[in-house]
């Protein structure tokens, strides 16, 4: 930017980098959804095209920056996780978080036209907004997820149940509140089954788990670099770290809807949360 | 968001309202345009069509956040400018930033098959990285925005120079490069028009001076009220600020290619940076 | 600080230097003087040895940092007043809090003796927090002022009343808070006036309006230079604000109990928040 | 504080809670004390009776911060070491900062005839700043340790041969800053040894290690409870909370000058980084 006379008004911006050895989220939320969801009238109590375009955008976020581990979303909300040692955009927050929520943006507008083959977008277009989230382990990471993957949880067998009630059953929206307030998962299990035939565990995953995102290696090391550093690297890392982030850029990108509460998908994916070569905290 | 076990993760969230009575600019760039130049051979120096773009997606911008006072844009880059009583989100700085740069970034690609009829949009797809800062004052307000159409002004001269020197001139880039080095606005002015016939200040208002966008009221009063306060509004003024909000929304928006550093601008839209009624703090 | 293997864990500082052109108010507060107030016997409602060494200690702050345009204190608090444009530790806010509390505080504990000869301090002994908040605007500064007198004011009427109840009424402590429980000022002056003969506004005004302390120049000329600046400072305006600084370390030092909320003391000391030279920001 | 028209100022105090689950490191930095330590003639290279009385400064706040698991100093120098899980004011930096740095300050400035006998205090009156530093793994923490005793060995062995030859050697400090220039350690040794017959290595510890100071349990159990807690507490909880507050505070405090960097001391002393009870994060 040019100098001038006017430039001390640059001395007013804030620094804004996140601080090392922290796993950043960033958490992206659909603005006015519950308005755009009645204008392209998607369904309910799930809209699975709508699920699988932002599971699509989403792919392509995680394809683009290599230094995410893992995404992970449900409704209108998408988590991606960056590696702690990550150096991306020397890790300020303002920068993280407007770069993942516009590249997911423009992905969900973008390719609307081929989710949703009828209805042409019209303004207000869908957009996103973001913002960055520090963990400093990864046990306090892995219950983010597990907040996260829970409150999907929560919210689905609320509105299976409650869009049963109403779409099925004959209710009203406010009955349907109401005779579902003060219930607990047990009861609408029972409702779900004794009055929709609905056994909930047989509902699909994608509604029940939501959707995690990340990158799966053949049969190469299975560990788990990041494009740059807290420390400083030697060249040799550096011709390294390149390697991985082709490495990284080639690899396959899986999407799943599983548990991620349990230990079974960390124990069988263990590169994901893996340290840098030579980083281990000893935590 | 649902309970559960897990939701201590909440904490790590780290609160980030700016502070009151301050100038709120959100300024957005375009992220790795250098090669989206290329891609799409966007022309040299200036490509009006990209320029045009870029004000097409300021307009909508602005007509959907009522709350900027006015918007300013040159390059890739564009300046949106939040009243500093602004009351807009709570004046979080991440849900700020993320959601005029996702905004400006959807309107970017769904408009831009308008000024790029014959060149579709291939990944990756245009996106725009978003940051505030704070201003304490208006004259401080001011000097930012003379700091941008400086800089716009600073780089226009000298890639219209530049470009001219090759594309008219023959010269490599190189070469061209650093013919150019050193040189002040007088010899860039002085070669133009020795060389190519061209008297700078005839260039369009547009490459010179930027872009301004803002809204113009007809005949009526020229108040500029906010959509939210600092201090509590009773319900006179809360049925008063409804009535501000609807008559932004029916203003028109105005585009314009003019002179911010000097006076006249602001002298003639002096409700533009005026205090919301009954908050002025002496200024 | 040495260079090792170990330097890496200076990343984890984080910046906080306060933004530029803001006034920066360090408030400190007596911690756990409910105790120490018991401890030492001090006298209710007010005890003037007390407020006479808050003020002492505050003297000898303010005397040695130049950059503090005024202070007012009440109570066991005391804020000090940096003028918008100090350039003091790069602005940073832990090292501006710190400094002026340990000052604060080692000027309270060693001046003790002087004020309560027959009582010698033990531990824990006497410390005050510290922190800064930052003032865009002067009208809102003198609102932060006027906001602690106010406090000052509503506190000492309630206390004055209280005590006369309790030492000359003969109420127990739980009567006179019951008594007093939805009462306004009106009603206190008149308990006041009508039970104990006391005319409230002929009280001490140190009790009403606690105490500011500032510099006062003869009659020499009035400007408020600082010693640092945001913009760049030539060699002519350096020397010109190491003059200003000795003048300032030569200024005597003021000891008021005076009404700040009206603009009486501001339109006669107009210097204490005047502009830097050359520095007005149009406010 | 009292309401008022002019409460709403508050609006400015901008939130600082530091992040929960981090280490919390509050260092002290005396403040001019090159300027004081030529105005009480301190000896060099060391002076004992002004480490001697740091000490005695920290076991004072050692022993009123509770969630204080260990301090380190040298020079003058302090740092403190908080609980990652310790609640106290909130984890907010400027208080804690600012009551660390006001309990030391007043520690020193009133223990100060102690050490000095000769020498009374005469302003300006001994200070620190303050500041905290998070850390998020306990290997950092250790590494931060690490850092600042390396430090202490770097800047001690210097000193050590430069005022040995200034002192001993006869040579100006500018001969002596000259002679050292390039050296590294084993260089120093070497000088010191060859002209001054000193063993570096059997200098005393208090010089070459600098301080720890922490609690001492008996016979007891070693687990390092804190103060507050991140998750919520439940009766039981609570009660025991209050236990172990009232043990550490009967717990006698050790002083010592020992190595930190290896880990004979940590395998030897593992409760000083335990984690709460049922608060592992699997580190």
């Amino acid at each position: 930017m040019a100098n001038s006379e006017f430039g001390y008004v640059r001395n007013f911006e804030q620094p804004d980098a996140l601080p090392p050895s922290n796993w950043i989220v960033v958490r992206i939320d659909g603005r006015g959804f519950t308005k755009l969801c009645k204008k392209y009238d998607f369904e309910k109590p799930n809209d699975r095209r709508a699920l699988d375009l932002m599971n699509a955008a989403a792919v392509e976020v995680v394809r683009s920056f290599v230094d995410v581990v893992l995404a992970y979303g449900q409704s209108d909300e998408y988590s991606f996780i960056f590696h702690e040692a990550t150096a991306i955009f020397e890790r300020r927050a303002a920068k993280l978080a407007s770069s993942i929520a516009t590249a997911f943006t423009a992905e969900y507008c973008m390719q609307w036209s081929e989710f949703f083959p009828d209805q042409p977008l019209a303004r207000p277009y869908p957009t996103f907004d973001g913002r960055c989230v520090c963990y400093p382990k990864r046990k306090i990471l892995r219950d983010y997820l597990s907040w996260r993957q829970a409150d999907c949880h929560i919210n689905n067998i609320y509105n299976t149940t409650f869009w049963n009630m109403v779409l099925k059953g004959g209710m009203s929206n406010t009955e349907a509140e109401h005779a579902l307030k003060g219930t607990v998962s047990a009861d609408k299990n029972e409702i779900l089954f004794s009055k929709f035939g609905i056994n909930y565990n047989n509902e699909p995953m994608i509604y029940r788990k939501g959707t995690a995102v990340y990158r799966s290696y053949g049969a190469g090391p299975a560990i788990n670099g990041v494009s740059g550093q807290v420390k400083t690297a030697d060249a040799a890392s550096k011709t390294q770290l390149e390697k991985e982030k082709k490495r990284k850029q080639k690899a396959s990108i899986v999407v799943e809807h599983v548990d991620l509460i349990g230990d079974a998908f960390w124990d069988s994916h263990p590169y994901i949360l893996a340290s840098k070569r030579g980083e281990d905290c000893g935590e």
